[in-house]
């Protein structure tokens, strides 16, 4: 499975194609849809969650609702185009600091900050969502799902000894996707009171995979890992600072005695662990448990009193851009988590057991894991 | 530049192809072996150090001691292979958590966990410092210079607050590449006492370029920015378990008007900033300051006890392997990290001002930095 | 530049990416549709051309006419869709020999050979035309221009010896853009006959490219060179079974003193040659000459009358489909191969001169042509 | 499977790493050395095929002659090299028309052709011939081989009628690989009397898969194809000008209904074809019949009598180099179209049926398989 997508923050449409999805996989369009509403729920989202539901609609590579092996081509139409179209405006000069703004009119020398805006915009994370939806709806087929909660906002957070447990309903039925109401109670707070701020938050969230088979990635050349790839993808959702597999960023203060997930087995069980501080990963390969993932998540660069910034043309000095904003988009970046993990994931899968039909890759998996339960 | 190692941990040698190398550039072998006694140095690694002092030799690619565009080679002798090459031994069947070896005997259905170990070693990074020597002289050409330091080992390390204002003679003068000589004593004492309880230790560095010019990198397609080919490389260094950009994981904690780098301009100085927790890049791009890249390395895996595992066809108890080990390769891996982030570096430098020739490249930048300056 | 295509024959519309477009191009919509209509030119074509005359509309990417160097999406509505939108059909079972029908097939595990069918169909081309039409723009600021006429159709055209002298207005004056209205008449004579005897016909053509600087592509690693990439570009053009370069297919009768270009040199030229039987292309390499490659195309398999073919399941012989289809597409097939080649240019061209600015790469590319003058 | 090679034609030797190669692999060196005697015989070549007899040495990847599933190094040592070690020599600036001297000399701003002459040597296919050879004993396992034969030298070859039935074993007992002792002879002469006339020669080859299952490669996309990937590859072969699949250049001259291979069934033989124009190639993927693969050679552009060139500095009339050379290599490069043919089958084999694992591969594609026959 690979992947382009295209489209302007206030353009038409947000575009995209996945190439190399196997054929035989029964796309629930409402499937998709709930993903891009997930990813837009969130307390603390700007004014521009309520314009604009998204939906996509499904241009080929799916007849009859069944992924055919050709190319899925899709579209979000961007509701709030209408109000931008006829917009003429004065070229923008004042860089946002912590955007791309300053960068992208020097790299690609533009004559308005506008441009760069318009893609380096987090709209993008729609099509990537959508891209996630698929991903999800193949890796399902396959018994491979994928979670995520969100483990701090600014200061507050889920102790570094909190357990999810499986509770994935409280994520989901929380505003802010905190599986602890009186953590999400003192955060919803915070964010409140950065709003009066007119300043923005940033935190953290994880990401959760269950059910990937042991053996895909590869320790055999530095560009076949799954970690690196994971890495790679969750260092490329806008406004992420830091990746963790498993203990991560602890792993460094821990003891080898105590870090390392030993092995055991039991004949109903086969092969197990009693910890994961692997977070699922050992050596580039998945080894069969929960694949974890965290990330950070800086503060959103646009802030209602702005920042101190200068003209890049006159020089003077100036204030940066303040348009419409969010004052946290932590709930949202954990949804956008979950699809880059199980895009990744999904390319992992496609390259051990095939890239054709979801039937022929069944047989696969389910062929590879009856040797692997009888070794 | 792309580039393939191969090699086992104990064969002959290890061997490197880079292709897509400019050709004019000096090869002085001797600042390559100099990064390659930078990766073997460090209290705590372990008697293999002793055994060989790393020496590349070139087979192809340059000629009297300049590059010529076409694809590099070199072989790096194991020095230790004679005492290997008539050992005959059992199949290895009792993995080591927190290494290759279970899913690895897996993935690729062998007989003996040995196949794994010999690629999954650690040995591999010697080629890739060779490579990362490779890149760090082209950058160099072009004004362009990586350093790292070790920041913690266990639990013992710098404050958060810690700035290294370029005194990077203090970490090349510590055993452990740490530059502060009262940590540095006390990680010591600390690497003394984990080899007596016969664990490991793990720990966390950073890594700087400094001098590269804005613009690398690209906000426009997700797997163009160069923050995440970044954690994509570092991530594949042999037991990194997280990745940051600048502040990184305490960027989630910073409020958007303390976090954001803000711009200014003076006539002399140009554009500027007088903070980096962007850590130099700014929505998947360069942005002109240092970029900085942190990594957590978990302890390493093989310890001197032994750890609880099964064998893996007979399903009965076992300790994992005791071979011969480092309690701790902190130092190391920070000159990997260098290794690696200057190939990155190096492959979008030549992604924007081309591939070919020393010369028609540094015009190229130099035409790039004019028009900045003079914007 | 990098691309991918989406969109079913009969489905809404065809639908592209481009990703890494250089920004700062004026795009003239109008040459892009220009484009679009001489691939669907020509005599010989079926009813299909009478329906629908392509028109691309860009959803983003281009601003204010000049593309802004973020990812450009359009779309191709298929204006025949509404007569297909409700056509409830059984399932075709009866592949056609020559297409992707039979193991299309097979290879997704299909319910009918409509869904490949509606991919594996040469509508996917326009997509290709118009991704060719923005590389041309690009190389036409670059002072490349592409060309192409058609050689032969069928048993009848242009002896070996043909020189088009650079006399292409005849080419797009000519219905089967053929240089010359003597072979011009014979063939469409031919096309008549085949007509009737509701057969099909295949043929030849040559695509040139003038004004490609020396020095694209290289020797140093198979996989980089200029003659491989334009062969597979080539090759993946619908019912092409041949490609060549220069003289290619004669190049094996000639012996070396004849063959190959010699080198002169005049002060007010530069080199030069003479001759151009290597068709610009020395070594993997563009050598300064015309670049010129021809290709041949097999005969439409979708015939009137039908050819012999079995029932995929029930194994029963039958006669193969007959949708609407076209006598002879070497005419469009020369425009698409125009486009093909544009596309592995413009790819070459930023390989060596940059990706982000036009005016970056002009300067970058000034710059090695003025070192290159001045040798 | 990927690579790379690298290596000077006088340097100490070549080398080349494969990546992904599966494990579980028989890998018989003797086997190997015999595609690279292979590749040297031929009557015509020069003196330094008795020099060497190329012989791998294989540094990593293969233990106790089995594939590990970690990456191939090889290397192959130049005889020659010693005679070559103390050489000093004058800058070389006379390019030989039809290699790469001018272009690489330009582009690389090399101080002599030699750089240039070491690389593009076709020295450097004795390397992808060790590659192709490890791909063919991969493809053996599954049941697929790969042929060759020459089809003619010069003005001299089998008629366009000829078909080779099996009869491979005339193909290795002949000089030439020309499985017809009568054109065999004559063209015998004809080398001779090119080598009195001090010029070279070029021509045509087959190369011919069989065994392959119906279904690699794709019509979705048009990078995705087997002919493309095939042509690619061919035409990467140092002084092949052109590619044809199956009738090719022919193809254009036949109509419609004689050129497309009807499709049959019978019982005990599944489905199956009278005729393989197509050469088992349709829409970009195999269809299950010998695939089947024509290239033209060039005549070799090193001869004794010299052409025409100017020194590239002084820009005086010069003759061409006229190192040590063959008269005709179309032998040889009947073997290096055997190796890459073996390459992108074994790269679309890989892809639809796995990577890691011979036996998974081989279970993976007999699943494919009874499923096809059951269908």
């Amino acid at each position: 499975m690979r992947f382009l997508t295209s489209g302007r923050s206030h353009g038409k449409a947000l575009v995209g194609i996945i190439d190399n999805y196997p054929s035989g996989i029964k796309i629930d369009i409402s499937i998709i849809n709930k993903e891009l509403g997930r990813r837009q729920k969130g307390y603390g989202r700007g004014g521009r969650m309520d314009i604009e539901k998204d939906k996509i609609d499904i241009i080929a590579g799916v007849n009859n609702d069944i992924s055919t092996g050709s190319p899925i081509s899709f579209i979000i139409e961007n509701k709030d185009w209408k109000n931008w179209k006829y917009r003429k405006e004065e070229p923008i000069l004042n860089p946002r600091p912590g955007h791309a703004d300053f960068t992208g009119f020097i790299k690609y020398r533009l004559e308005s900050i506008r441009d760069v805006i318009e893609r380096s915009s987090a709209r993008e994370t729609a099509a990537r969502t959508t891209i996630g939806a698929f991903a999800k709806i193949f890796l399902s087929a396959l018994g491979i799902k994928i979670y995520s909660y969100v483990k701090s906002i600014g200061n507050i957070g889920l102790g570094n000894d909190f357990k999810i447990n499986n509770n994935y309903n409280l994520v989901e039925n929380s505003d802010i996707r905190v599986p602890d109401p009186y953590i999400e109670t003192k955060i919803i707070e915070e964010i409140k009171k950065a709003k009066e701020e007119g300043t923005t938050l940033g935190g953290s969230f994880k990401v959760i995979a269950k059910g990937v088979p042991p053996g895909i990635g590869s320790y055999a050349q530095w560009d076949r890992k799954l970690d690196s790839k994971i890495a790679e993808a969750f260092m490329s959702i806008p406004a992420i600072k830091a990746v963790e597999i498993g203990e991560g960023f602890n792993s460094g203060k821990m003891k080898g005695a105590e870090f390392h997930d030993e092995i055991f087995y039991e004949k109903n069980k086969g092969f197990y662990r009693k910890t994961n501080n692997a977070g699922g990963i050992e050596a580039g390969m998945s080894n069969g448990q929960d694949i974890i993932i965290g990330a950070t998540m800086k503060p959103i660069p646009t802030t209602r009193k702005g920042l101190k910034t200068v003209n890049i043309l006159s020089k003077e000095k100036e204030v940066s851009l303040k348009e419409r904003s969010d004052i946290c988009a932590v709930p949202s970046a954990s949804i956008i988590g979950e699809a880059v993990l199980a895009i990744v994931i999904a390319n992992f899968i496609q390259e051990k057991f095939g890239n054709d039909n979801l039937v022929e890759i069944q047989e696969n998996m389910e062929n590879y894991l009856k040797y692997y339960r009888n070794i």
